[in-house]
């Protein structure tokens, strides 16, 4: 029911993934292959019986113990099901195909369902960046390396940057083609009639892609899923780790438009969802580790490894479509506060662009003993005015030392990110 | 519901980590905390709006969006149903604890509830594999190293290896003890009266282990966890890797009790049990992985790497309780078949005993001849009589071929395997 | 020095990946961005001193400690080289540049060079098994699922699945184009003069691709290297757990053109290909698991994220390179005995034709007691003609007992995988 | 030679984990068998040529391609090393073993050679924080929970939370007794006279642990390795990770003695150590993964599952080795800056103990109208006198909102943590 999983509770994601929805996709592969290798009516007394409603989900999942997996069982009340219209009709369902027919069509139905819904919601997300972005395409902030602040950048080219990630995992997700799956019993379509055509027929019937081979054993399919959706957690994670950064109490940058609250502390704002968007790219990679690892499959159908798929498939589309639902929510409602990044840039006393000095510097004093002065005036106490004093004039002093003047081309490589799929 | 995860659909386990379950257990916490913070009245009131049938699931699991946990959610319901009867009994609800202090402490109970289950199921496990060592104690089967028939070794070996595994991850499992967590908001314990002694007084009420220190971002007791259940799964992994080579049509030296059907092969008798178990054993590595990656937890309350826990611990408690339910009915029902064992010493026609051959040739011919002539006798259409015609007589020959007499100590060893936990 | 990496040891990837190779491409980097920010005669001289033979990457590796990053004492130590010639040059070098530029550019270096090594194997390795695909189209052999026999099938069309396998793998390596890094302290170019056109002409002088934008925390192309070569692993992965199965004694239906030996048993001839390249799919999972933790970068330049790609990084490279290397020698030398294959699938008397045959007997008897005929004939001691006597002829028992008329559409399939590339 | 692994360039662990030092390990246990299986003499001559000085590790890295692991080309040459002196000797070199039992029993020499050092850093690093803990038992600080002011807590507490955790890594490697491996080709010791008691000679004689059996596929001591050594890395990880927030330029509470430089940048201080120690945390749970996942291990000794074992577990000593000594480096080096932490502890003019003020206000007011108080009062612009003017007194106020008065037990728990192996 979700308790565990706050990113994904109450999602579009979350329903197109629960059990019903994965009963219901077998029975759309089941509907589809009746229509493949049945004439007409006996196809149609299929379909009228494959309405999820009419199967009792708890119960498959006990009976699936028994062979490994849920179709077993689902057949034989299907089976029922149909026999006690059109008994002719019953003699059809599940005809010359294996378990894993079924299931990989069903798992890819589901994942090619809650697929749109992901990118979607990535769209939405990356919608909300451009404009965060244009807007604070010139809004300095201080440039962060290994902690420290480095020199200074914008607002507007860390949104960017947010943007062309989310953009990646769009165009990776949406690229993905989830095809169908039909082979028989050792994929070789010996109990079909239809021979090599069939793979089309059925592809066509379920609406997904047309495979070259049934990939009983050849996961393509569910790697690319695999590391697709890992691919889009972790690109969330890079946007969800800096809004944690930028909340910081100390740093005060940006806060969530709602952020979470507590009970015992009445001030606090918690960025939750970029905490749960943060929790989630913790828990991908493992994921897709193990699908990876369904790769090495043997046989025909593997003891071990297909089963092992499951579970982390699923688990990636639901972290994958909580995540974005969450980028979307944190984008729309991001409040960012320019002041505080003036001040921040303030906070080094002008040692933020250093790097600018040193390069002033060095026609005058030469570069290593420019790094001298810089490195004296870092020494605490000591400051810019005072290491500088003799080699710099305080105007020209201040001037090099204001630190929105030094965002380089940060606006140009905003306007330039923006400009990809206007 | 379980739906594509046989291995634990109906499993004791299961049952055990639910979402009911984990809202039973945080329910518990409160009621423990109550009994520590609240007069003995107003305790006995939390407690009686602690039950589980008071609350709904789903509706916590949306709730929790808002704040990143079901505490949240939770206490305000707790508190509601506590002020119907005792007004002043609810505000003790939930004092001076922070919503990691609940859900920590459920999570150890979920687990301190799964764990003697999982035990139990090694434990029944070990006591089958003993039975079926010491049946076939003196059973010669074919010892096999990357893929090849090595020198023969006894199945009873081969149990006895099993149940050591099984015993290792018995050992590793019933020594996790794991602790309560009560720290308040920041760990140190500031909004309650009693300081210190808490932690004890708390433990004590929970029935888990006082903890040295709050262990908001020390994860010691999650890592343990995980490490501990991952071994198990992946120890119970290796038995099922021997039963689904063992299984092999070619190879047929075991077979499950019920192996799984297929509704369009009725001859094949699937190892549906091993299949799970390593189903299980492909999965259990990700999640462990990312256990131990939120290890690395900053602050006092990390925003993510806590978050990112929940789903990989439960999973790893149900995969291991599912695995060592499929671990035990496997052991229990497994039929050996020493002919098949005997029949497939014989394929290779000696050579499975080279080594011996080698050891026997060595001072006649000397070694590196001794290897000549057995190379030569493994080139197809050749064969130990024709290559050894000369060197050995006949008798002697067929003596030391007799595979059933070079099990080496495995008898001995077997033997000082069961002597463990006798 | 690869003592415990013998699938990569001597390697052409091995070479091209090492702590040389890499000190190379650092100062290939450093020499391309001299050509960009500086006049001529200074590039060349920058150029001339950036020779990897001229420095000590031990020493580096030392000093690197101190910052984090190799980059720091290899500037000083290019600075002080050119200096030896041209003090005027010495003030180009790196100039604008961060560490990060370099160590990432040169990363992308060492895949650039690399990948077309690993993309060759994976053509030879395509190439062989195209060879073998149509030699064995119509061999027939048993298809196995859950390790039992399923239905027949043909070693051509395991042969064109392993292929269509490499096909994925070397198209999924052939798409990338790593790009080249360059962003200064921030990734806001702010140090150099050039701004935005920058980043088309350092890419252009080092033969990477052009990034949209600096990509210090954007890591979608070391994201997409490590899935891709995980994946390139665990394909190749896919055809060593098949040839493992193959090889075994019991089964024999392939052997390795030239098997690993044992000092001690002269007979055994090990897999020993399969074996490096599945364990290399057992390691693959990890690295990329670890490279997709470190989307979640946080900052301008992360305290950890970054640096805990390198070993990933490049073992999967080592991991794909030498995985191919021994795909193609697997592949070339691959003995295939269709008489095994032959024998194999007499195993089970006619029942591995089960589905045919209730497909041939339901019409007479009805389906249910078709299944239940076939349970019948499976039972130790009965077999099919016993179970049959009554209801099928023997002759047309014989005839569909026959398993090398049941291949289905494999022919065919692997003619249509073969089309793929042509 | 350590280019691109800055964690554990120039360690100790770094030369006890090379192949020069694995390499010493396969000869000294070879030697040790000598000891065991051959008479005095030979054994003396078998040990006198086991020096490591004369063999080419790169060589034999080459040969080992051949058989898959480096004990074969490496009992050829030392076998023809010993018949050199001593051709009566040679032929006792190796006998008996199979090539596992020197691998496993070399890298569980290099693990007990390695671990020593490891555990040595880590008590470094628990003495070093043993003191910043005592000598900031007082000194409060801000706790941050999700990246926000929580309460606060004290230095004193967090620097004995690491200790904990270094300490619970130090038990954890310090319980690990790596045991020898003997069991000659299939694990029955076949090839021996001396039957079981043999485990115990040779184990004596490596000065490894006696193990129960063979474990050629019983990977315990394989897995309580990997998980304990990544269990140390990632608690290690947990310091950096506090380190890397609280040197942040904003927070400045902590700074490492000798910060990371930068030559672009003079007045950077990069908390190197903890970058480096964070960047270890990030790889070894997908090392730990590789190994859990190499439990499932078939037959008497598989094809990948053992040969995928050697580099992670190489690489998890190193990690664990290289993270061990900076964070001695670290803990001795840390500077603290209780001025920073007091004006953080200020940031929130008060809000940081709102957590009391409700404690305090809710006998007046109530709870509900508490909180609303200091939700008032966090509003911006308000602030805490304006808001709780009419209902507390501004002296008492003053002395609440003094957040050095609020830090709870954490100085009791931190003598109580620091009373631990005492």
């Amino acid at each position: 029911m979700g308790l565990l999983s706050p990113v994904r509770a109450g999602s579009a994601v979350e329903a197109a993934t629960g059990d019903t929805a994965f009963l219901r996709a077998m029975l759309d592969a089941e509907a589809a292959l009746a229509r493949v290798v049945a004439p007409a009516g006996a196809a149609e007394a299929v379909a009228g019986a494959a309405r999820v409603e009419l199967y009792d989900v708890r119960d498959l999942a006990l009976r699936a113990r028994a062979g490994g997996n849920p179709v077993i069982p689902l057949v034989a009340d299907l089976t029922a099901a149909v026999a006690r219209t059109d008994g002719e009709a019953a003699s059809y369902v599940h005809r010359g195909a294996t378990s894993q027919d079924i299931v990989d069509t069903a798992m890819m139905l589901v994942a090619a369902r809650a697929l749109p819904l992901i990118v979607a919601d990535l769209e939405r997300t990356a919608a909300e960046l451009a404009r965060l972005a244009a807007a604070h395409r010139d809004t300095p902030m201080p440039g962060r390396t290994l902690t420290q602040h480095a020199v200074p950048t914008t607002f507007g080219l860390k949104a960017a940057g947010w943007r062309a990630l989310v953009l990646d995992a769009r165009d990776r997700l949406a690229a993905l083609r989830p095809p169908a799956q039909l082979g028989g019993a050792a994929g070789t379509l010996a109990a079909f009639d239809g021979g090599v055509p069939l793979l089309g027929r059925f592809a066509e019937e379920t609406g997904l892609a047309e495979p070259d081979l049934p990939w009983h054993t050849l996961r393509t399919p569910v790697a690319d899923l695999g590391t697709a959706l890992a691919f889009a957690v972790g690109a969330l994670g890079k946007a969800a780790a800096d809004v944690l950064v930028l909340s910081r109490t100390e740093i005060g940058e940006v806060a969530e438009g709602a952020g979470g609250g507590s009970s015992a502390m009445p001030h606090k704002s918690n960025p939750v969802r970029a905490t749960l968007m943060a929790a989630a790219a913790r828990q991908a990679p493992g994921h897709a580790a193990t699908l990876l690892g369904s790769l090495a499959a043997e046989d025909e159908r593997p003891g071990g490894a297909w089963h092992a798929e499951w579970p982390p498939l699923r688990e990636l589309l639901r972290l994958a479509g909580g995540a974005a639902r969450d980028a979307a929510e944190l984008a729309s409602g991001l409040r960012v506060f320019p002041e505080r990044m003036a001040a921040n840039l303030g906070l080094t006393e002008g040692l933020i662009v250093s790097e600018r000095l040193i390069a002033a510097l060095a026609p005058r004093v030469g570069r290593a003993r420019a790094k001298e002065l810089l490195a004296e005036a870092a020494r605490e106490g000591v400051g810019l005015a005072e290491a500088l004093s003799g080699v710099l004039p305080p105007d020209r002093l201040r001037e090099l030392t204001d630190p929105t003047t030094y965002v380089g081309a940060a606006p140009a490589l905003t306007m330039r990110a923006l400009a990809r799929d206007a």
